[in-house]
Parts: structure tokens; C-alpha cells; sequence
């Protein structure tokens, strides 16, 4: 990887240098990787901050989801999970943005090469890695994808539950401007009710809530 | 908490529906408590982006050392460590910066007060939630702080390491705008000795070669 031409202003060179002896090659993937993944901080999101300031970026949102991993755990459906994997899911999912950029879930048409623009993405990012991580946050990667483990399914109600709180307590901003309907929004939030059932009844009673409220459209 | 006064922009009203029978005054505390940390993506850090085009806020940090935690574990001093203990100090310890600011570590007047405008910020935020999630985030914000136990050594050198990057890989930009020495750097990265010695030993090496490149004042 050519640190000039992928980071801007990123001083060259200096990752070349050998420092720590017996990992030469190794601990440079690692610092590179770790430059790289800085740019998921420029990807910008549909999601406003709660006080409508700006758009939420990916490397925000990836923080705030692992803080309410912390503070709804009790709401999992199952109770028997592994909070740790949840966490390595959710900070590492969205990496795949940095070459694929954000899709807006309600963007059917970007959605129809999402998988494979994200997938294209995983290998090189996560190919930055010594061989041993890239597999492992690959692995991670697809588990949070396919939503088949209780882990990764807690993980994509999280996921899904956190932009909605943004939509709603911010008047439906983003929802008017995109013209979305409490249908796509209820189908949006599907895995909140695989994941975390008890949510589910709080969310569906927020999408009923808004539509009353005119800020969201029927 | 008046959501209204505290946070602009927010939907007044919706986090006070009993929507979750049995667990209202519990649950609303912790909604609150989501939209309260929201404010952490406002907190502007000294550290610029890899790309220069910007400064890091609190936010995108946490995240970023989080997913560090990932990448460098292996240079733990400590093997038989929690990392996700490590993880849940990362993803929690700078809320206190909500009320509090970021402190710039070079900033010797600032740091004079530091400590108690962190406490009573501490005081404020995590209490928030409700009692035993609000004594488990303030015990988890404690430990970090005093860095006794090998989780936070571990913790506070992913801390430290993370802003050394950023500063060496742009040049030391922020060194140079705020008349940094070596010998402030060498001591405010200690933490990275007792937490991961083998990262220590890069530190060292990027200190000096960012002197010899004159990025860094001797």
C-alpha cells in the first residue's frame, strides 16, 4: 500500500521503518491498518446528530452502538451471549464503508450491488492485516451480515435501534427529507424484534407515536 | 432531565411514554442516557485526522482506540487479560468530556482542574442511568484513571497511542502548533511502557526520528 496516494498527508515512509524485531512485517500491517480505518471518520451517514447540527459519520455511529451494547444488554433476547463478540461486531462492521461508502437503508437502488461493493471492500481491508486478524474480523464481518448467531443478532438490533432514536427524537427529520413511509421503517427495524423483542414493542410504539405526530408518513 | 434545555432539537416528550410495562422509569433512563452521550461527537480533540482536513472529536477517538484494543492486543505486557474489560473502559472513558471538555494533555493549567471537573462531570452523566449500570460506568471510569490494574495499563496505552500516530503520521502538526518538546512527549507516553513495552520501544524510535525530522522540538 502506498501511504501517499491512499491518506492524504500521511508522512511516508515512516511505517517502513523496522522497530520491533521479529515482527518487522507484521506490526507494519498493523500500523497501516490502523492509519487506514482513520478514514471511516469521513464517512458521512443519513443520520443527524440529536441536535441537527450535522450528519453523523460511520466511526461515530460504530462508537455509540458499543456504548448501548453496554446499556441495553438486558433487552437481548437471548440471555446467554457472548457481550464481547457483540462489541467486536459492532466496531468493526461498518469498516467495509471506507471504499464502499455509506448505502442509505431505504436506497433500493444502491442496494442492489451493496453486497458486492462490500465485499470488495472486506478484502481489501481487512487484507491490510496480517493473515491471522484478516480472517478473524472477516469472520465477524459475515457473522454480523448473516444474522444467524444470537450474538450478531443482538448486534444488528443495536445496529438499527440507535439511527432510529436519531430519526425520531430528531422530529423525523431525515424520514420527511427522504420521504419514507412507517412501512419501510417497520420492515427497517425487523431485526430489533429478532434481536431484542422487548425493543421492538418500544420502537413499533415510536413508529405509531410519529406517524401521529405527522413526522413520519403513513 | 429537561431534554429540551439540554439537548436542542430534541423531541420533547417521547422519552417520557411508560412504553415497556414494569421497567418505565428504568428504561427512560436509559434512552435519556443515549441521547445525553450524543453530545461526546461535539467535543473537539487537539489530535487532527490522518488527512489533516480536520480535528478528531471524543467520539470518533473512542472508537478508533476500541478497534485498536483489536489490532494490538498481543503487545499487552500483561497475556492474561479481559480485553473486553479494556474495551468497556475505552468505549465509556471520555463521556466525562461532555461536561467536562477535552483537556489537552500539554496543557498544565488546564490539567490543574482536571481532575474535579471530571468527577462532578462523572457525577452527572453516569447518573444518568439507572443506580447499577450509573456504579458500574463510574467504577469502570475510576479504574481507568488510576491505571493500577493490568486492563487499564492496557486501556491508557491504546489511549496514548492512538494521538501519537495521528501526530507523528501528519507531520506533528499539533506538536508544532502547540511548541512541544520530546521530553513532554516521552512522558506523556509512559503509559504506553507499563501498558504494551514492545509498542514503547516504537514510541521511543518515532520520537526520535520525528526530532532528527524536525517535526518534533527536541
Amino acid at each position: 500500500m502506498d501511504l501517499d496516494s491512499s491518506i492524504k498527508g500521511v508522512h511516508r515512509g515512516a511505517v517502513d521503518r523496522k522497530l520491533i524485531p521479529g515482527q518487522n512485517s507484521r506490526f507494519q500491517k498493523q500500523v497501516e491498518f490502523i492509519i487506514e480505518v482513520d478514514k471511516l471518520k469521513h464517512v458521512l451517514r443519513q443520520t443527524i446528530l440529536m441536535d441537527r447540527s450535522r450528519r453523523e459519520n460511520s466511526a461515530e455511529h460504530s462508537w455509540h452502538i458499543a456504548l448501548l451494547v453496554f446499556v441495553l444488554a438486558e433487552y437481548s433476547r437471548e440471555t446467554d451471549i457472548d457481550l464481547f463478540h457483540v462489541i467486536k461486531m459492532l466496531v468493526i462492521h461498518d469498516l467495509v464503508e471506507i471504499d464502499a461508502g455509506d448505502t442509505y437503508c431505504y436506497d433500493d437502488r444502491g442496494r442492489e450491488d451493496q453486497a458486492e461493493r462490500e465485499k470488495t471492500a472486506a478484502e481489501r481491508i481487512f487484507g491490510l492485516l496480517p493473515c491471522d486478524q484478516a480472517e478473524a474480523f472477516r469472520s465477524l464481518w459475515d457473522e454480523f451480515e448473516k444474522r444467524e448467531t444470537p450474538e450478531s443478532r443482538f448486534a444488528n438490533a443495536m445496529d438499527r435501534v440507535q439511527p432510529f432514536l436519531h430519526n425520531y427524537f430528531t422530529n423525523g427529520q431525515t424520514w420527511q427529507a427522504n420521504n419514507i413511509s412507517s412501512r419501510q421503517v417497520h420492515e427497517r427495524m425487523r431485526p430489533v424484534r429478532d434481536g431484542a423483542p422487548d425493543l421492538w414493542e418500544y420502537v413499533n410504539n415510536l413508529i405509531l407515536d410519529a406517524v401521529k405526530k405527522g413526522i413520519l408518513n403513513e
